[in-house]
């Protein structure tokens, strides 16, 4: 069974997919349609459901499983999926949710045994504590959160995959540089995005919260941090230091960081989370994109097109 | 005695002055001297300590209270006090720092029992509970401490007298657009700048304290807030209101604040602290200026000079 | 009745309508058709209709009343209106355009009334002359006039309602900071947006004259005083003053005033007309939206969505 | 007799300037000393007149002629005139003001020949009667008046040599371009600026009134359209579009302009102005920098040094 | 014939038309349908071509002329070309692209004879020398491509229509300010744009080649000078100066210029490439609008809506 | 011997120093006197020579070396030194300007040899050669120039320094990131900054040369590359991309670029290039800056002050 994602024109469709969205509509003519989402592991296309009526609203929702029989034809230069057959899983049928999400592509427990050794790493016991007592108190949210509703790392397990590769390159960072404080750096790598696990609604259908909105994940780690070190009875510079590098991790206010870095470590851990983002973003852009052309658009990197040599 | 901010060239001066800032130097002919700037509540003037040599050093450092005869001269195109005599306290002298410094018009014990009262007013227990918290935590530094360092309410009891200001005109406008929930905007008035008695050093030769600039008055509140919840047990949605209304009250993201205003009452805090801080501005600076003249240019009104009517 | 704006999806509709917009269009299949956006006081809708031939687009041109029997569908999630019967009105039936208009909640009559009220608060004889020569002159569009084409006031009598509310505002803040010249204050709000009736087209279907395109309600009105103290035979220097109540009350250059506030009044005018075009906006977004829900985008908020509270 | 600026380090200087400033000063050691900007037609330079008591204050305010005998010398990189005699004019020195100040290199009744000539090409009689009216009107400061403070023109009868070149390019750009409107244009370009006779105080020690800082040259012009308008008794589109001219000319909302050009002839004029500005700066800076040197930054220019070629 | 852009609704079409392109579509109703640009030289208009199989895709590309039968209709407001008969051409018709596709007013051989004039006007041998190599090692090219892919000068020898232009302006401008040096300013102007033959595809379907894209028609010609002065061994400041004309020709950075003006002839450069430029736009736009009318947003002005004045 | 950068108040000086500026001035009093910034290799100094006629000016030009005797003293807030004793080098005196300007902390010789392996590691033969070409045209000058004026890598043969250091980075970078072309990569880092030797005048006294201001070393490089390929015949796309490496290093327009890099190799080198000039720029600063203490503020870091942590 091939990606529902990597299908042509003209090929057909026999496969299990996840809902995603599901709205109701109605034709010019006045007739009731569905407007369907469909997703499996690499990625999701549109489809729609004519002649939907009541029981077809009742039986798919979003987040539900469906088996799909049908086309994928081109509609107004986007490809689309012409249904011919759905039906809703019988009881017997056990493939769920988890089969059908995009994650990242090292699994889980993998990323998470390798993101763990860089504890052994930090020497300051105030730095130590604080951070393993905020990964622990987020430890399982962490495992399957994305980092992000769209753009990079925007799948299951988006976040951790993102600050593992970003330790990886602190740690080369600090080998070259070597003024930095490598307690700093990764202990400001391991938390500036937990803040992430409130400020989203988790790996499915991703969206933000309300707090999310109202506070965002910078200024939620900040007060973890704080009632992290008041509950552990820590009082020293670190706490400071900790709160600045998540609050500058944006590298300036128009960026959402109320305080540009003032650290050398905290400018570097802004450096760091941008490479391993756009590094994200354009693998996937340019591996989708012939040699010899442009990507599409790529709205957070300043909507620039990239060139896939030839050579 | 007139204030020396309000004396004229030639005017000769006998009195007591606080040395708020005190710097050795040495003239283009190599002789060593002093500049000292001085000050009483009416302001402050540059002076020059000729041939002085360890002794002054010694005797005159910043923060210390002096005797000064002397003349008011013009020293390219700025006042500038000429000291023939200078001394330090004798024992029985019982003039203190605080007779010196500026501060707030109204006495701070007056304006106290005036903000006091808009406690009453707050009606929500979780809203009324965490302000009040907050205010006894930091009560002796609100007190004292002024609103910044330059620009507006920068005088002792400054935060005081412009919080309270504040919550007249919040007062008016509930009043006016009752759609405005009143507890939010009262408590956002009140908790907004409380975290500048950290990120101020105090009321006397004010600066910015290390956690000041590495954190910021704003982020520094907004922990506060989250910790006060905690200790009081309280988790509703004010938590949250309470944490927006002081994260956003600089109204974007290039003026320091996380996240723009998404309440409507944080929209009206915004606009409130800007009239009140301008208008101590206007006031200050037109009264200064003749009519049918224009005032300096006032660097934090966007470098603009403001005329002054003669009708 | 009611209306048309409150109505949801499947509900009949059976009442008059004005035709605020008229189009004629014709299907991929090459039928002609009719896209009409219809409105009573509580906003507007648009409803298709169908096989509309000649006869059609003669009778049902916009500016028009009618009679309208159908239902409300969803269509690509807005709301439609489905036409099932339309007819011109009979002679005898006498409702007319001003019953189907949005306008000011408060009747213009009353407003006027409030409004006249702060000419007698004017002590200054050349701005208070100047100020009723215009009102006088222009009084009669003053009280019907919306306060823009969209976003705020956008209403029959909502420059009326806007200019009244302001005024409100503006007494608070001249009691609160006794510094302000009342008379320069009132005047400026009065007179900052009466060229509007000049610059719009009126209070149906309003959209910018040629003359508000090139020229703009700020200059409009700065010529307006320059003529009045003209025939008023008026040159004190409140002819300035006002004239650059006017010209500044947009606060900067990028928002169309040739020159930023240079009086406190015109700085606080500023202010007063943002506080009050701001309430009124969120007042309406927010009525619209649930508790713990997020209101649309709004664009002349910076495009951002407010958060209505749960308390 | 050379000019005042053409001289360098080491010479000598025995000749009428006339003092453009006068300030005094105290030096460190407490000795009181004037510092005058002298100036003839060549430019200007700054003085020190030590030892200076209250009969050389009395003498020698700004605005006076005075003779001065000295020598050129170097003050921190910059010349300077040491005054070694100065005395005010006798009686039977016939020189005046008007000899000493910098001015159009053309004289400026040759200048108002050339300028009226273009008034016979303007066919349309609205625009015809407006322009020579207002011209009229300010015609005796039109032959004196800088265009500017500074940067460009700024000197007397700049502004009337800025209109006479711009015109004479307003011509070739309509001869090459058939669709401007001519009448338009021209008129245009005379009515611009005119307004600075009214912002600016006149040719001498040029600053801005306090009307030109109120409401400034663009809509002072706006008004006297009007007014010419009214009392011709125009009121056919010409007056709006005049208006439009002028209200435009800086082409931006940032440069002053409330409303972008909206006319081709507007957009038109924007750039006449611009090339003709700069023309004037750059003939004047290349004029001082050596083949193969960069002038010194240009402020008025973006700050820009500009080349000076060898070839 | 009238040409394709001129027609109203309802006008029937019998003619020859370019098509300009050309997608594959489905309708929602899933019948295959083709979506056609087809032009002539007066403009362009979209077409259906409904029940489209594999048959219709092969035959009608882009880049074919056909002959059509149809009729202009209102499609949502815009004109839309109902195709009733579509054909190949035969093969005794002898119609061609460049019969159909837009063209410069002026034929191109005329132009260029103009163009080469301005060669005999500058002295420097070597600008003369480089400029002459370049243009003949272009010159095919030239003579056929637009200067832009939309906005200005978009068609067939609009490059050269362009030049040829801004030369006319050039020269009156060197006759009004002597100062500029007339062989680098013509010399500018020739090379500025003459990149665009490399950056750019071709006359017909323009669009960027992958250099275009990634190194701009600004630092090709940088490197063709360069390589020119090589070739014919020159190596005075000419090419320097060559060079930044070219490089500096969009004035500031953020439009492309890597280098601000800093030659007097730069400078103007880029005032006569915008002057002409917005002349053409204008033009075209205003000769679509009634007089009293505004022109449709035009993109490159700003999204500016110019006025056509009725006098 | 200490070095001139390391001394304090008081602390007396006899040593070797370069005369990095010579400037002539006159004192308030007339008298003629010489500033010299004189360097060592630890940094610069400003000194008065007092009393300095014709035969010092003759003497004591800048890019001489001298011996001094004197004392450091302060000077408005400033360090300065006094000299009372200063000669020209006697003959038998070997002390040259290399041991007396700042240059890399790893000998220029040890640099080169790390430096050249890279080229090693380039597997395109078109890349490969065009770089070596390069380098081997200005090794001489890429041997000693520096990086810059000032802000970082400021010193002799800070540029090789950058380079070799960004390689290094560039290594694990193309380790983490399989996907990027090493080739373009580390052929991006050689070239970027290499136009840099014609930019600048040199290692001692460094200033823009007239053809750096006006092209700027990202032209001048692309010229380069772009003679190269013709003089090796090198015509594939490896010459575009290269370019394109060179052209978009600063990132975007603001900052010289004329395109954005649209390679993500070309993405990856604006990164290298911001990481290893800031962590030069911090390393120094912090290293000069006690714990607990900001550093000056930082003109290249957005004005910024950086922290020195206690722990």
């Amino acid at each position: 069974m091939s990606g529902i994602a990597t299908l042509k024109v003209g090929d057909s469709v026999d496969q299990y997919l996840l809902i995603k969205q599901s709205t109701k509509g109605v034709t010019t003519m006045g007739k009731p349609f569905m407007t369907l989402i469909l997703q499996d592991k690499s990625g999701s296309i549109e489809a729609k459901l004519w002649d939907a009526g009541e029981e077809q609203v009742r039986l798919y929702p979003a987040g539900i499983v469906v088996h799909i029989g049908g086309e994928i034809q081109d509609y107004r230069g986007k490809l689309q999926l012409r249904i011919k057959q759905i039906r809703p899983l019988r009881p017997d049928e056990t493939i769920g949710v988890e089969d059908l999400i995009q994650s990242s592509e090292t699994p889980k427990e993998q990323l998470y045994e390798e993101f763990s050794q860089y504890f052994f790493e930090i020497k300051n016991p105030n730095i130590s504590r604080i951070t393993r007592h905020i990964v622990r108190k987020f430890q399982e949210q962490l495992m399957t959160f994305p980092a992000a509703t769209k753009n990079h790392h925007e799948y299951a397990s988006g976040l951790l995959e993102h600050e593992t590769s970003m330790l990886r390159l602190a740690k080369s960072i600090c080998d070259l540089y070597p003024t930095l404080n490598r307690d700093l750096l990764y202990a400001g790598v391991i938390l500036h995005d937990i803040g992430k696990v409130i400020e989203l609604s988790g790996p499915i259908s991703t969206v933000y919260t309300a707090k999310g909105n109202l506070l965002g994940h910078i200024n939620i780690m900040v007060s973890e941090i704080e009632k992290a070190a008041a509950e552990l009875e820590i009082d020293g510079e670190e706490v400071m230091l900790l709160e600045h590098m998540v609050l500058s991790h944006h590298g300036k206010e128009e960026y959402g960081s109320p305080k540009k870095p003032m650290l050398q470590e905290a400018e570097m851990l802004f450096y760091i989370d941008n490479i391993d983002a756009k590094m994200n973003m354009l693998k996937r852009a340019l591996s989708k994109t012939e040699p010899g052309e442009f990507t599409e658009r790529l709205f957070a990197l300043d909507n620039r097109s990239f060139y896939n040599p030839t050579i």
